[in-house]
């Protein structure tokens, strides 16, 4: 620790407020906190300014509780985009990872969370019941329009799982079809450093190529 | 890359301008901001504030050019550290890595670069002639105390010590003793992945202990 004395009181202070951020230590807040007011005030102001109209302007999506700045997200108000097929995550974040593949065309769906006992997280307290009445309101041929498939996207941990069958089960009773993206070998490994269960799961999950 | 569309705009823009931090890529300039976004208004706030006050308020020391609040830093205020030992650094970040090691006492002077003819930088464009002057200063017996040593803690690098060798021939008119940060082997490194020019300093620089 450095002695309170040494430093200017506002750097101090930045060096501090930028240590609360995640992964972020003591010395790369400093190293942070120097390229900071290396750059300037103009772009001091940009960051700080940025940070504030997120925080400000961004709330959640009312139908898919992804960020969003107006009463939809974009992605929820984009008519390219296919509302029959909703992706749920666990995450905002995991938004932005599925955006990033490029490989999707639906829409999503946020759960806020992942049921998980253990942490005391039950069904109830995560975004379920609202993606239920997305699937129900399009049923009834209201202004939704139908959903045809749930794919479930949470992660591969025993929390992911419980999570995708407990809502499997939940919407059961509706006409749509249940998915769970699929498990094995991540692209460029190794079969020699693979766990088992991953492998197991790469195994079961094997495709017909030929 | 993400499609534009997909964020809310102040998010992107957040991202945006988190990713122009050191060392913080497009993903964990992602990761930072759901941080930020999920603690809320009060703490974003606080962070926008403390960048925006340090960059503000923060200039250089007149005397030791560190960074500073007021005219000199709360290093040069401080009656408790000795004025006659200056020990000479790179850039302010150093002040804090020394500062962090408790073992020093004196006051500093930060040269805001080192003398490096490869990249073009030359010997008055770094503060060599202040450092001068605080020792000249001291020698008339004016308002500034005398210098009795000066510490130079530049890098272990050929500008480090090519600037090291400079400032020791400038200052050789002056009743001043000139050292340097001993370079040797790191603390709890092995003998067997030490590399040789660091082994050959450690051996011509060893001490006696016995």
């Amino acid at each position: 620790m450095i002695r309170q004395t040494a430093l200017p009181q506002s750097l101090s202070r930045l060096i501090n407020e930028l240590s609360k951020l995640p992964s972020v230590g003591e010395k790369s807040a400093t190293r942070l906190a120097y390229f900071i007011l290396r750059r300037g005030m103009g772009d001091a102001q940009r960051l700080a300014s940025a940070i504030v109209e997120a925080a400000e302007k961004i709330g959640l999506c009312r139908r898919c509780f992804g960020f969003a700045e107006q009463e939809l997200c974009p992605i929820c108000q984009d008519i390219s985009r296919a509302p029959s097929l909703i992706c749920v995550v666990e995450k905002p974040a995991d938004v932005i990872a599925l955006e990033r593949s490029g490989g999707f065309n639906g829409v999503y769906h946020v759960l806020h969370g992942l049921w998980s006992p253990l942490r005391g997280v039950q069904p109830d307290e995560i975004k379920i019941a609202e993606l239920v009445r997305r699937v129900a309101d399009g049923e009834d041929g209201g202004m939704e329009s139908r959903v045809e498939e749930i794919i479930i996207a949470t992660g591969a941990t025993v929390e992911g799982d419980a999570t995708a069958l407990y809502i499997a089960d939940t919407v059961s009773p509706y006409r749509v079809k249940v998915t769970r993206l699929a498990q094995g070998m991540s692209k460029g490994s190794d079969l020699e450093y693979t766990d088992e269960v991953t492998l197991n799961q790469a195994l079961s999950g094997r495709r017909n190529i030929g």
